[in-house]
């Protein structure tokens, strides 16, 4: 796998460096540390927003730094977990006395070590509270299900909630609900390859696609003959309505999401499908995100991500 | 190579209807066509902005239809001019009494059938003005250039331009103007394969990369062994710059272009030694889009795209 880098070991350094040279008036970087912050944080009297973990899932996260979305975004290596001490440095750099609110997608790593830091800052008198996103329905036990591009939802929304001023608990509370009101699933068409390794994490036969394999590679559910994008995102979004509660008449938002590689003018025509599949069951579709939110390096295939909306979450993501 | 399509004859049309069904609220198609309108056009004494070409080059060029910038996207198929009629229709679509500007990038057949509906509208009295975008220095001989990411600066000034109600020469004259202080440059990692083909448009062996290459495939400049991502960025950025002429202190804005399935990561580790470059000849850079701007369907590799600035250019970009 080529790759335009230049020590594998350096890469989210350099990343970094060139997010910060891109919008320098905009974003700074925590001395030392491989953390994305508003230039303007700490900001006082709203509730800081921290989201992170492994890098190779750009734009996510640092590329969702900003006004009514996160205050900071902490970069791991690459598809690794950020440490409790990063974690903990970038609480205290985006606490504006209101308190900060992590994010965090449910991987082990990134649980425990936002956990940590979480402890860590309360022991020093910042109000912390967490909210894990669980949304790829493709692991089947609830409490297991990793957190994936869903978690794009949960950013704006509770960003939104925490640019009007409204309480840490108020936040967290809008977050969990929107974090429950999230499923997603994804199929794989090629694996990607971590710099570091230089080697694909899985294989897939040139006619092979896996369903619902995770952003970092992690075994999907089935592997199959790649199929028209019609039957595939039937298929997908067959599982995902079968997760979701929805009658006629109420509303969604959906990212249909590319994981690295896949053009744009494919994400289209799966979201044209799954767009007309919510028109057959009445489900209105109320806001649509195509393009890539959540990646998997220069993984190629998709996801698609629906948030069954009420009128509060509603009025937050617009 | 994999691709999440149904027929291949169908991509475009069903591309473009995934981005109707997306964004309802903003965009309409017009019936029967490939184009893609804003849905209050035509506005009334707006001058009308049309840009498009092949299909392929997404988000080029329908994902560049909306408030300050264009009005319509004319789409060709894969990687094929649209034809006079069709960019015919879509002047008359978009024309609110104050003449229609066409933004069209330098190949043979855009050229040509823009120029024809042109005539058309022209012979029934509609005022069209047009710039050709020739900014592909990979390309020796500057009639010949192709216009590639450097478009997407015309679009964005053009457009300013004419929401703030200037004439249909005013926009033009700015168009060109923008158009000539543009220089951009690629290099490609792997080809990308035409859906109707099914086959690669080229082969790069595993170690191999080609600079200049254009976005439809049309061979570089030379081959070369992968290196690592400064040297490249330095040797694209030397002949860029070894093409314009910057003083101390002038001012820059740069978009660092993926071509398909290049991950966000590589492009801003490319976008820093870009911006150190410009930094060490004291070149201000004063904007920068690093992402996917104008795409050859999942070609890996990247763009780099300068374009130098004044007060006026930067005023409108801004």
């Amino acid at each position: 796998m080529k790759k335009l880098i230049n020590q594998p070991e350096q890469v989210v350094d350099e990343m970094l460096e060139g997010i910060i040279a891109a919008h320098p008036e905009k974003l700074k970087r925590l001395p030392g540390l491989n953390v994305v912050v508003r230039k303007e944080a700490p900001i006082k009297g709203k509730v800081g927003l921290i989201s992170g973990g492994g890098s190779g899932h750009e734009p996510a996260h640092a590329g969702f730094v900003g006004e009514n979305m996160l205050d900071a975004a902490v970069a791991g290596e690459v598809f690794t977990s950020p440490t409790p001490d990063q974690i903990l440095e970038t609480i205290k750099a985006v606490d504006g006395g209101k308190g900060v609110l992590l994010i965090v997608k449910n991987y082990s790593g990134d649980v425990m070590n936002f956990d940590m830091a979480a402890e860590m800052a309360q022991a020093e008198g910042i109000e912390v509270e967490q909210v894990i996103v669980k949304d790829d329905i493709a692991v089947d036990i609830k409490e297991d299900r990793r957190g994936v591009a869903g978690t794009i939802f949960v950013h704006k929304i509770a960003g939104t909630a925490a640019s009007e001023g409204k309480s840490l608990k108020e936040v967290a509370q809008i977050a969990r609900k929107t974090a429950e009101n999230i499923c997603s699933m994804g199929v794989s068409l090629s694996p990607s390859t971590v710099p570091a390794s230089g080697k694909p994490g899985f294989t897939l036969n040139d006619n092979e696609i896996e369903i619902g394999t995770g952003i970092h590679g992690e075994q999907g559910m089935e592997r199959q003959s790649l199929k028209p994008a019609d039957q595939l995102t039937e298929e997908i979004m067959n599982n995902i309505l079968h997760e979701m509660e929805f009658s006629p008449g109420e509303e969604a938002a959906v990212i249909t999401n590319g994981l690295g590689s896949t053009p744009l003018m494919e994400l289209y025509i799966v979201h044209r499908k799954a767009a007309e599949l919510l028109k057959n069951k009445q489900i209105q579709l109320k806001k649509s995100l195509v393009g890539e939110y959540m990646t998997s390096l220069e993984m190629a295939g998709c996801s698609i991500t629906i948030l069954k909306l009420d009128d509060q979450l509603k009025s937050y993501l617009n």
